[in-house]
């Protein structure tokens, strides 16, 4: 193994307000790092999965957008409520949680 | 292929002044980021290889640091003019930079 097993980046990317694209910190993407952040600490797998904050990962229209490597495994429109399931689902049994994934062509298209 | 076939994730990481682990900003990180995001579109490569800027990848003490996914290689004490090399040798070529290897065994420990 690597240093991380598993390395989530969570957009926090802001825009000026009114821009056409949106942004992910509009989608309280902060808030979505900080629950993997915690989530992952309170399991003790912080060590071998990191949750990461990261700039632009240009899926704005999916925001909040996420893509977890190696992998790469993209989710959008993600909401708080849908961190356990992603932790548990795709990061812990490795299932990739479907009903999340961004289903633009561009995105997942080898799965 | 996935969206990008190679995403590379520059820390910005910022911290308070004279804290011990220091920071990637201080290295002039963004100017790095800047440069790998000019020299990719310079040629054409900007769509299948993304540069993106992260928040702490906590490789603090190897600032400025970097890590390159899917691969997870990473890099440490990046310079503004090692990005030419990394993009000749490991992006486009799929040659490792040796000499900016983090040699720490828990990063690049299965290599």
């Amino acid at each position: 193994m690597k240093r991380f097993e598993k390395h989530i980046f969570i957009c926090e990317n802001k825009r000026e307000e009114g821009h056409p694209r949106s942004c992910c910190a509009d989608k309280d993407s902060s808030q979505l790092k900080k629950l993997f952040k915690e989530k992952l600490k309170q399991r003790g797998l912080n060590h071998i999965i990191r949750a990461n904050s990261s700039g632009c990962l240009d899926a704005c229209e999916f925001g909040s957008a996420i893509v977890i490597y190696p992998e790469q495994t993209w989710y959008g429109n993600v909401l708080p409520e849908d961190v356990d399931e992603i932790i548990e689902n795709h990061l812990i049994n490795g299932n990739v949680v479907e009903r999340l994934k961004i289903k633009e062509k561009r995105f997942n298209k080898d799965e």
